[in-house]
């Protein structure tokens, strides 16, 4: 059933319909995003949502000269089949060409890369201003979530929208929703705005001095287009606060929201189903919830991301006053754990590596000069095929240059949660950890290392001639070059784990020069002010040969794992082959 | 005078006084902070408008069992008098003893380090959480200037204080005035509240959901007591807006409020003074406002620091709409310059190296990812006797390590003008500068490097044996290094200007090994994640030797620059000592 979307090619075709094709149009997109989301994966539900709304967007807007921007871009899939790129919605072959997020390398309609919250209206700022510098008059038009709302940037960019003194229409998409509950005052007023169809005079937008219209009914298409025809050309910051329903048009979506913010592959089928294989996620809360029966002071906390570590509505429930969503608010939660830890806490943050680039100022201000005893545990850090937007390959660098804290890289279960119990129990350093991103590898012995000894590696087999550093999960990468070194050029190399990526354990170091002429460092993550490079300047006046093994500094997009590895020659026999024209 | 004060050593004391005395304390204290900001430099602006609400303060409240937390620290001079501190103020022999921010190792009743602006009401959060956790009472005060509010991190807060469901008191010292004048459409409603009595309907902070309090007469401290004693021990998020005269008591600071934020030594005296050497400000401001009238699609940008690069009122009014002061919102600043960049504008943003550390994000996400042509200026960088919380040394690892960023280090005025120009004439790179913070340094010479060939250094003086790179201002040193090692060790040394620290000239290092044994790199910033490991480990597969000189990772606190050099072995002799002993 793609009867009606066949005939579109560009919002041009849009402006030929009838209400009733457009809506008939609606749920043709409906279809196809619901069966592209549960064959390939995809964010479903704020895009089921804004399908109604998107459609009036084109009819009443002229689009690429107007131009929309998409505030995280969980919401352009129907932007996207409207705007010439239908195919990679409607043909399973095509899927995987069109990518989930804004992207101007496919379409003139797309106008930046956008895959982080919280930024749209700042964009679109920017774009007015430079219209009018150059004397234009298109319209410019921010789409923002009600969750992103809460991100610093965004209030930041309202501010500043809001005395732009010419066009710029900021689309509120509210659907109650973040990717799990709303958390904060903000969202009050929106309850209230909502319950007063727009007209309470406590009113977050015109506090800020914006034009304010409210639509009830954001999933009307005749009343979505006299509303955006109404602000069309306006020559004042506006807000235009839609009302809609996530997941609209799948039942099972419509009712939980949570779950089917984003799905997997077969989503959809496995709603409800529970997967009982031991995990990185099971074992950090299995923990956190012990600990927190031990002592009251234990809290958990996410910036709207709870999924990330399994912090799943159970969870929350048994955690009870225990638990912090901060909503998106990466910069607050660091801040905000800071002040948990000082006043006695025990806050453990659970963040995704890709959103705690948001925080460097906090990371080294509000919690590394403070030496604030708080525990964040990174996940999904690592090179990945995430799309361009949500790379975990920068956290290494990023994290491992500031002063103060310490950052740890488990290569298995028992010593991961040796390391977290550690870091919760110490009151004198900021700990980071990275959560291992593969199947829990189990040595079935108690790590019973002291980690508040700083910076000091592990030595697992004492070897000579080639010492191989394996950090974090790339510690089994580097078992396999150890037994690859051996079989193929009969050298018994050393082994080391050095387990924190803040410090050199420079006595080891120092004594590996006594019978040692090569080490060989293997990190996932990019190269460039990581930990490797920070080995290869302490050998620099020395003899002792050094190859750095890691990702090259680029933003890789949905790229194959493989041909990662290949192409940073992370493979065994490709590092081998290094090693032999080195000795 | 320090007669009442004299008598002050903790808030105890304070309690015992009476009204009349109170206001003596307060001119005693007003004195003792002109006197000593006008000496070793100072905030003085908003300290003078805060000296009787940080009386009332803590006449009502019982610090340090209630904690008080100062957004940014820029109003705790009299908080530091009261609290034990008094002779850091009053006797100049110790002015140098106690810092100008809240501080934890001088006082039990300051509870943080902080530097940077908008965290107070986060930290404070934070804190509220742990003493609920923890089963306690006390009163948790947030202290954040208007200006302040602006920064995303205080949104964030104040969405998340909001719902805390317990004891918070947020109070908004109102002075009208950020650093320079305030921006954005939450200042139009600071005004409408103002003007109001705090009574409009449209309530910015009632729509966060606060309790809300206005008292006008902020400056009063008998009325500042009776808000204060309304408000103790209240279980509900509120929050108290008082209106204060920034400058008060010094009538040129009130009447010159950009100017008295802070004062450098004798600024008093020097205040109206012109100062008419060249400095990279004025060729700065020079080339921009040239720049303009030849096209108008060029605007300059700043968060809140005009000051930092000499964007001064007059500057300001000859730009006219081709400047834009976004308030304090680094992260939006980004993604503004992203938006301008893309819609054909010549955006030109000047940001402080510490500052800066709010966008990583952005520059990633924003600017990064999108190839944005905008232009940052980025000022302060270097080994500095900054407060640690204003230091500059970490931005080339900061800004290095990210994809597709063009970060230059122009050794000379010629040179920084050459990168500059290219900078706003290419379409292709999102270009840091670091803008050099010494004195100018002029070769005479136009520089007609081709920029857009992006990673060649430059050999300014062709030798053998040893390679010295000098990294932008640290170029100076390494041509004394150059002089020493021809003195000394009668070696005819290469000198090398990398201009570019955001990738390696390959070829040019490559073809060192012919005829050099070692490198030596030179960096102002600190070592880990920086340019000369990236060297270090270029080489790490052959003989060629690396030394890279720079700053250790570490926080330091109004330190010498003369001690730090010495620390950091950055010293023409003590580099040569490590030469020596290297070849």
């Amino acid at each position: 059933m793609t009867e009606i979307l066949n005939k579109i090619n560009s919002p041009k075709d849009l402006k030929e319909l009838s209400t009733k094709e457009m809506y008939d149009l609606a749920d043709e997109m409906r279809d196809a995003i619901i069966k592209r989301a549960n064959t390939i994966s995809g964010h479903i539900g704020g895009d089921l949502g804004m399908i109604e709304a998107t459609i009036a967007l084109h009819y009443v807007f002229n689009s690429p000269v107007d131009k929309l921007i998409f505030d995280v871009s969980h919401q352009c899939y129907a932007h996207k089949m409207i705007t010439g790129r239908k195919e990679g919605f409607t043909n399973p072959e095509k899927y995987s060409e069109i990518s989930g997020y804004s992207n101007p390398t496919e379409s003139e309609h797309d106008h930046f890369v956008i895959g982080h919250t919280s930024t749209s209206v700042s964009l679109a700022t920017g774009l007015a201003k430079g219209r009018d510098l150059l004397g234009d008059k298109e319209n410019i038009i921010a789409l923002i979530g009600d969750g992103s709302l809460s991100g610093g940037e965004a209030f930041e960019g309202l501010n500043n929208a809001a005395v732009l003194n010419s066009n710029i229409i900021i689309v509120v998409n509210d659907n109650e929703m973040s990717i799990a509950e709303n958390q904060g005052g903000l969202y009050k007023n929106l309850k209230l705005l909502r319950e007063t169809n727009g007209q309470a005079d406590c009113n977050f937008f015109k506090s800020m001095g914006f034009e304010y219209h409210y639509l009830e009914e954001g999933n009307d298409i005749e009343k979505l287009i006299e509303t955006f025809s109404k602000v069309k050309d306006t020559q004042k910051p506006t807000v235009v606060h839609i009302h809609t329903l996530k997941g609209k048009g799948l039942k099972l979506a419509e009712e939980n929201k949570e779950y089917f913010h984003w799905i997997a592959p077969n989503g959809i089928e496995n709603f409800g189903k529970n997967f009982e294989t031991e995990t990185y996620e099971s074992i950090t809360t299995d923990y956190i919830l012990k600990k927190k029966e031990q002592n009251n002071a234990v809290i958990a906390i996410t910036a709207a991301t709870p999924g990330a570590i399994g912090f799943t509505q159970e969870f929350r429930n048994k955690m009870g006053n225990n638990y912090t969503d901060v909503a998106i608010s990466e910069e607050h939660a660091i801040a905000y754990i800071s002040g948990l830890a000082k006043r006695g806490a025990k806050p453990i943050f659970s963040v995704i590596s890709s959103f705690i680039q948001r925080t460097y100022d906090q990371l080294s201000q509000d919690i590394g000069l403070n030496n604030s005893p708080a525990t964040i545990l990174l996940n999904w850090g690592g090179i990945s095929e995430a799309d361009m937007t949500h790379l975990g390959c920068f956290d290494i660098p990023f994290i491992s240059n500031i002063p103060n804290l310490v950052y740890l890289a488990p290569t298995n279960k028992e010593e991961y949660l040796a390391m977290l119990d550690w870091s919760v129990e110490q009151n004198e350093h900021p700990v980071i950890i990275r959560v291992p991103f593969n199947d829990v590898i189990t040595t079935g012995i108690e790590d019973k290392t002291n980690y508040s000894i700083l910076n000091k590696f592990k030595v697992a087999e004492q070897g000579e001639n080639i010492a191989i550093i394996g950090v974090g999960t790339f510690f089994e990468l580097a078992k396999k070059v150890k037994d690859k070194i051996k079989s193929d050029l009969d050298i018994n190399a050393t082994l080391i784990n050095p387990c924190y990526l803040t410090g050199l354990d420079k006595e080891l170091l120092e004594n590996l020069k006594t019978s040692h002429k090569a080490v060989i460092t293997l990190e996932d993550g990019i190269l460039d002010g990581g930990f490797g490079q920070k080995i290869a300047s302490f050998y620099g006046n020395s003899d002792m040969k050094v190859l750095n093994f890691g990702a090259e500094k680029e933003f890789t997009d949905r790229a194959s794992i493989k041909d990662l590895y290949q192409k940073y020659n992370l493979t065994p026999e490709q590092i081998i082959a290094k090693v032999k024209n080195l000795i």
